[in-house]
């Protein structure tokens, strides 16, 4: 497998070696959610094709969907203008959010209050 | 105007005060860019109805569009789970990239280098 490891290096990582990944779904264009990844889990990512993040709370490797089944099969990945972003296609299986939701964007932000997205 | 600061401050800023705000076209379900916003830039987003963001470069508040007239309406916001992301839904006029790109991500990442994306 010819990783690119110089590549990855070109990404801009913050100070804590992270970058954030917008995962969306390739089918449906939903945004699914944001995540981070290290060198490591963006390795692990097209290694396995399956979505890999960091988790900052857990602060260890985490494979999306490990414990629920609700993986995300990696379609490709794009990064941005300043090398500091990327946007991760996915084929979602089942649900992305941990409440049950297809999107963990369900809920809509308005200037009075919150009110449901679905 | 009725804005609930109440809420603002329930959404989970980093210690920057900051938040990450995914852009999405409303229309083509392009994603656009990433940007970060603070709480007076999003409740300036809400008043002008111009996505407006906390620009770390420049360290202040950037109206996005105020200089090439590329502006994003606001059509709605949506925040995560964790409420500690923002997903900022825009009508774009022109590109939203300033490399021309009429998004930031038009370049794939993949495991043996760089493919142009269009």
């Amino acid at each position: 497998m010819n990783v690119n490891r110089l590549q990855y290096n070109e990404l801009k990582y913050n100070e804590e070696g992270l970058i954030p990944a917008i995962i969306q779904d390739v089918d449906t264009r939903e945004v699914l959610m944001l995540a981070w990844m290290n060198r490591e889990s963006l390795t692990l990512s097209f290694q396995t094709k399956k979505a890999t993040f960091w988790s900052r709370s857990r602060n260890k490797i985490w494979v999306k969907g490990e414990e629920s089944g609700n993986i995300q099969t990696l379609v490709n990945i794009y990064y941005d203008c300043d090398a500091d972003t990327l946007l991760v296609m996915v084929k979602q299986k089942g649900v992305a959010c941990h409440t049950g939701s297809r999107t963990c964007f369900y809920r809509e932000l308005t200037e009075k209050g919150e009110t449901s997205g679905e």
